[in-house]
């Protein structure tokens, strides 16, 4: 598997912890060599390993947390640290149309693996329908 | 001058850039030897200098767009590539309260130069009556 290839699958791994509410998983899948940061939408800046993992604690307990899926993942400077940027689709519910958040993930390698150091989302006035059908990774 | 502060003084040239509406100094101040992105709040991402600098163009060319100051700047996973988390302050405009947005700025070196690589903003739920009055960069 190449860094790229390896690089996409941590990131799917990250959404599929998120969507499964799976704190164990999540909480190997952060970076624990370096600082950490986290923005989730709407939120101001959490700083730490102590402070995200506490964060995704609490989300993930949540019963009412976002089923949620990446689209669209590009990866910009493939290197010791590496940036992915994709779409976010946030499961409809209560008939709503799913929403469309734009996110980055920073990524590094600690030892053989690559850890999520940074993860940051928000809105993005984007309509789902807009988008193709496609839910595999457009790599640049 | 260490690093770390040259990344934070490439971080404040970013909004002097921005408040400034410069943009022969923003285009400057992005990488040009590798892949950048940015994520404007509420847009989907942006990738390649291309579509990066025509946004900032767009952005810088309109009187109306916004005087945006940063505070409360941490470096994380300061090295070859390092993540600076601030807050954005936009301006008050029209008797409203200023703005709190929060931004990932992602910075590579090139040469001696520290830029900027990547940039997502977003909203924050933050009252900026509730932030304290010092600006200055509080670096951890």
């Amino acid at each position: 598997m190449s860094d790229r290839e390896a690089i996409l699958f941590a990131n799917t791994a990250f959404y599929a912890a998120f969507s499964g509410r799976d704190y164990a998983a999540m909480e190997t899948l952060w970076a624990s060599e370096g600082d950490v940061g986290c923005v989730h939408p709407g939120w101001p800046p959490l700083k730490g390993r102590k402070a995200v993992l506490a964060s995704w604690k609490n989300i993930l307990g949540n019963e009412a947390s976002p089923q949620v899926s990446a689209r669209d993942a590009v990866v910009l400077y493939e290197g010791a640290t590496t940036i992915v940027l994709c779409l976010e689709i946030v499961a409809e519910r209560e008939g709503a149309h799913p929403q469309v958040l734009s996110a980055t993930n920073v990524f590094v390698k600690e030892g053989s693996v690559w850890k999520i150091a940074h993860h940051h989302a928000g809105v993005a006035n984007v309509d789902v329908r807009s988008l193709g059908d496609e839910e595999k990774p457009v790599v640049n």
